[in-house]
């Protein structure tokens, strides 16, 4: 159950894909090059194989757990976090004027990738504490900027995000947590808020709980909801820590994955109040979550296709190893290592090629991010924006596909925990549903990056992949197969675009019932777009005589992609064109 | 988390797709008609409902436990299998003569839905029981018969089957398990047996072990493998009990799920040997367990939809019950529960479409191995054995869509183990695995079922499903929707079964790299065929005035099915036709 980085994959696509030679030319990232680059993923690839990843399944068995109001995390999780800021990885995307990197977000992203690998439950903490970051760096008066952001970024304190109530999951507008101005500027806060990731742990001296409430007198549903910070202990003038605050964890779940790490039921106020500081504006609170919410998901983008690559790896250790059956074609005489068998072959594939089409994926995700921030492209911004719930709902969904297979490839052993191939099966189960379930991606999809410019963005991105089309097509004969596949998924793809928007106004409900199979078609296409564009830049590599062995095994990836994965678009395009109305038929006393 | 039977619809499906009236005419079945399995059904769901049901979480969360070699069930589990037994259901399709029901395999099937939805843990006992029931029944000796036979149709006893060996899991040419001859018609057998269900625990007196061993100087592979009975304490000539054999529980396994069932391993003849006892003949064991495989391969396809029935019933009590959001079309100026969303109601009829689907498959299958068994009728006998492996491995590999959706209805509920839907999501990843995993099956439908006649047998249910094409072309709009999809996805097999026999006997490579895209197509157009049928029906019944609303939703679902899941026919057909090469092309060092 060892984890080995991939380096080169990752650095295959910032050069390739990303175009990180580009993004160099942004004064911001002058020094982010290549070099960079591969120096910083070595460094951290080290840490997540030697420190991060041996205590995955060790959290798995022994979780965090909870005794009067405090959590202790599984042995090893407080060192390895200690290592991990000292390290300096907390600070990597992070302005340097409070003591972060400031490297993009493509290096920043492929390093949060090894991290998840390594530990999926172990990252949810610096993965939370970059939220409240960005929630401050975004929102928050320049004295709160000040006062938390150092002490997140070099790990003395950590962050974490409290918008869920027990009413309150999906629906925002539902919150009723309430926040009392006490007239000098602070606030009291009473409330519950549950589902809190690292809401309550050991491996900090603080937390700094983002808390979205009500204060008095705010408009009903979202218009009326304001962010807030409250620390876990109070925060003296000089930096110190003063008193406890009155926020306490009243328990904490009993979950099918991600066991180490703790997701704490929250009481805010039972005893008087829990002081609380409004980040920006009273009732723009949403708006600040928004943003913050925005990288999350994109960060647990990055989770599934992490969880992807370690089930992936497990699966070939262990079919390479377990011997089982002669090979269907006579070439032994006896049982072979079960690699031999094609199905095997097949399902490792699988996994393989969603791996490395999510990754490519994110990478050119990552790199618009740059872009659009740096350098204020809009284009960059536009296409960000589109590819965040692709990253995080196609990314996730696959994982449950990848993790699942990475079971059956272990057949019976699989089952059996010890084996550890079940931990990641459990894992990737949440991926799809915090942060906004893959439905919530889909509304996004549909509602704000498709119908509300009646489509015409999501057709630019038909227009790209069809300019990749056109390449393929003087390539070899790998790249004339992935073409035809690309381009079928392509029009599959605009059909649903028009589709969607025809229906758009008249038809919600057929719209919405359509609009998960959009993404997932969606997905697919961007993911094997980039990998065609992997296969043509490994063909040039070929051709020139760089790595055969490596470029020749992205041809091969690509193009099971294109002929495994691409052809299901055919099946999402017909559910949405002829499937709302049976969809939707039933009447409710029938189910 | 309550179960209802879904009685009306397993009855519909004996009526209307197994024609029970025809099989009444074989005189063995002379009295098992609609009526009777009416009240067998009711018989068998209130015991279901009310017993078995409630302790399937309670089974989850206090599992079978180990200690010094004694195996201790969750409470209230030896309770329910008194009740279980003393209700006659061990024996219901087993011969009378041994004091068994004798009723036909459509029924039995039906029940045993029930019980495996009610608590697949608890489930597995009995058809374990009915799986050493049948390899008696099929090779022992008219002593073993009478001597074990009717004490495990009564509970006093119960059967195991004991195939695995560590280094031999799915190739049993690799058993080494040894036994004897003791010169009195006795063997000594010496062992270790894994991943055996129910090999050790407290719910009945005695346990039956049916155990693969080799006898001295047997030729290597499965050809040198016989049969034996090693039960737990030996008989008496009276029937009573004797001493201690010598096999022991050393350990059972921790499990990723159905947990209440222990898994044991069973080492046999450390303190000299086990008493051993030749089933049928030496060295033909393998045949014999296959017959009895077969049986239980089908049981396990219903695990599959049972499990699916269980995840669906309780998605649809969750998202009738939580509020959350405003409908999209603004029907509700407030939050509404969250059926009224259309993502949640496409996500409800995949998982009812399924599950319908793979139990009218099952209901066609079962009636078809009644009349092999109890007519002599060969095309029968052709039918249900090309169905096992699609009832087996398509039902399995759906109820792994289907639980996992019904976590996702639950959203972040869903990953908290408490409430329920996430244990349907672990105990579903065994059943992809065990008694051949999906590739066995797709192994033995390439082979068995399709290459040995080159193709004709399967062409053949092709040529069955357009009968049906015709039947809809003179139906309604529904009915003309679903032809159009039907039709497409039977000319996707039909490709597919061509390139099979095609390639079969030059390239058995890219045939086995295709054979779970195949085995998945095939099983997808027979579930969909099926649900075809059930829809002639429902027009039918409707346009008679019967039963408006169950027929109209038949009609619904049958629907939902053509235009979701059969398109999905098309990218497998994509995949074995065109990715073979790119499944293989990787070379191992590449991994």
């Amino acid at each position: 159950m060892s984890y080995t980085a991939p380096v080169k994959d990752l650095l295959f696509n910032m050069a390739h894909l990303a175009e990180l030679d580009s993004l160099t030319q942004i004064p911001a990232f002058a020094d982010a090059g290549l070099d960079t680059a591969q120096a910083v993923l070595e460094e951290c690839a080290k840490l997540c194989q030697d420190v991060i990843a041996p205590l995955n399944h060790a959290g798995d068995k022994n979780p965090s757990s909870w005794a009067d109001g405090q959590v202790t995390t599984t042995p090893g999780f407080k060192e390895a976090f200690r290592q991990y800021v000292e390290g300096g990885w907390q600070g990597l995307v992070h302005p340097t004027e409070f003591g972060g990197q400031g490297l993009p977000k493509v290096i920043a992203a492929a390093c949060q990738e090894l991290v998840n690998s390594a530990n999926l439950s172990f990252a949810l903490c610096p993965l939370l504490t970059d939220g409240a970051i960005e929630a401050l760096l975004t929102a928050g008066s320049d004295e709160l900027k000040t006062r938390y952001i150092p002490k997140m970024i070099d790990g003395s304190w950590t962050g974490s995000m409290n918008l869920t109530e027990p009413q309150a999951g999906s629906d925002l507008a539902l919150v009723r947590t309430r926040a009392e101005p006490q007239g000098d500027g602070t606030y009291k806060v009473f409330g519950t808020k549950i589902f809190i990731t690292y809401g309550e742990h050991d491996m900090a001296e603080n937390i700094v709980h983002l808390v979205l409430a009500r204060v008095p007198g705010a408009p009903a549903g979202v218009k009326g909801i304001s962010l807030f910070v409250v620390p876990k202990f109070l925060v003296n003038g000089d930096g110190s820590l003063g008193a406890r605050n009155d926020v306490h964890c009243v328990s904490i779940e009993h979950k099918l994955g991600i066991k180490a790490s703790p997701t704490a039921v929250l009481q805010f106020g039972d005893h008087g109040g829990a002081v609380g500081y409004l980040v920006g504006e009273e009732n723009r609170g949403l708006e600040y979550m928004f943003i913050m919410m925005n990288a999350a998901r994109y960060g647990v983008g990055v989770q599934g296709l992490a969880l992807s690559e370690r089930a992936y790896q497990q699966a070939v250790a262990y079919a390479k190893d377990r011997v089982q059956s002669r090979p269907v074609d006579g070439s032994q005489p006896g049982a072979a290592t079960i690699i031999h068998h094609p199905d095997v072959r097949r399902m490792l594939m699988t996994m393989r090629a969603l791996t490395e089409g999510c990754r490519a994926m994110a990478s050119v995700a990552a790199a618009a991010y740059d872009r659009t921030h740096a350098a204020g492209d809009k284009q960059a911004q536009a296409f960000y924006e589109f590819l965040v719930p692709l990253v995080k709902g196609y990314s996730t969904e696959a994982s449950h596909e990848v993790t699942s297979l990475g079971v059956q490839i272990h057949g019976g052993m699989g089952f059996i925990e010890e084996t550890g191939a079940a931990q990641h099966y459990r894992d990737a189960k949440i991926l799809t549903i915090y942060e906004g379930t893959t439905a919530i991606q889909a509304n996004d999809l549909v509602g704000r990056k498709t119908l509300r410019d009646g489509g015409q963005y999501a057709r630019s991105i038909a227009a790209l992949v069809e300019a990749t089309e056109l390449e393929l097509a003087q390539g070899g004969e790998a790249a004339h197969a992935v073409r035809a596949n690309l381009s079928h998924a392509r029009q599959a793809y605009l059909a649903v675009v028009d589709y969607m928007a025809e229906q758009g106004k008249s038809n919600p409900n057929a719209v919405f019932a359509g609009s998960v199979p959009y993404l997932m078609l969606a997905g697919n296409l961007v993911a094997g777009w980039q990998l065609a564009r992997s296969l043509l830049v490994a063909e040039k590599e070929l051709a020139a005589g760089q790595d055969a062995a490596f470029m020749q095994a992205k041809i091969t990836t690509a193009r099971f992609y294109a002929e495994h994965i691409l052809p299901r678009t055919a099946a999402l395009r017909d559910a949405v064109l002829n499937g709302a109305g049976s969809a939707l038929a039933l009447p409710l006393e029938a189910f």
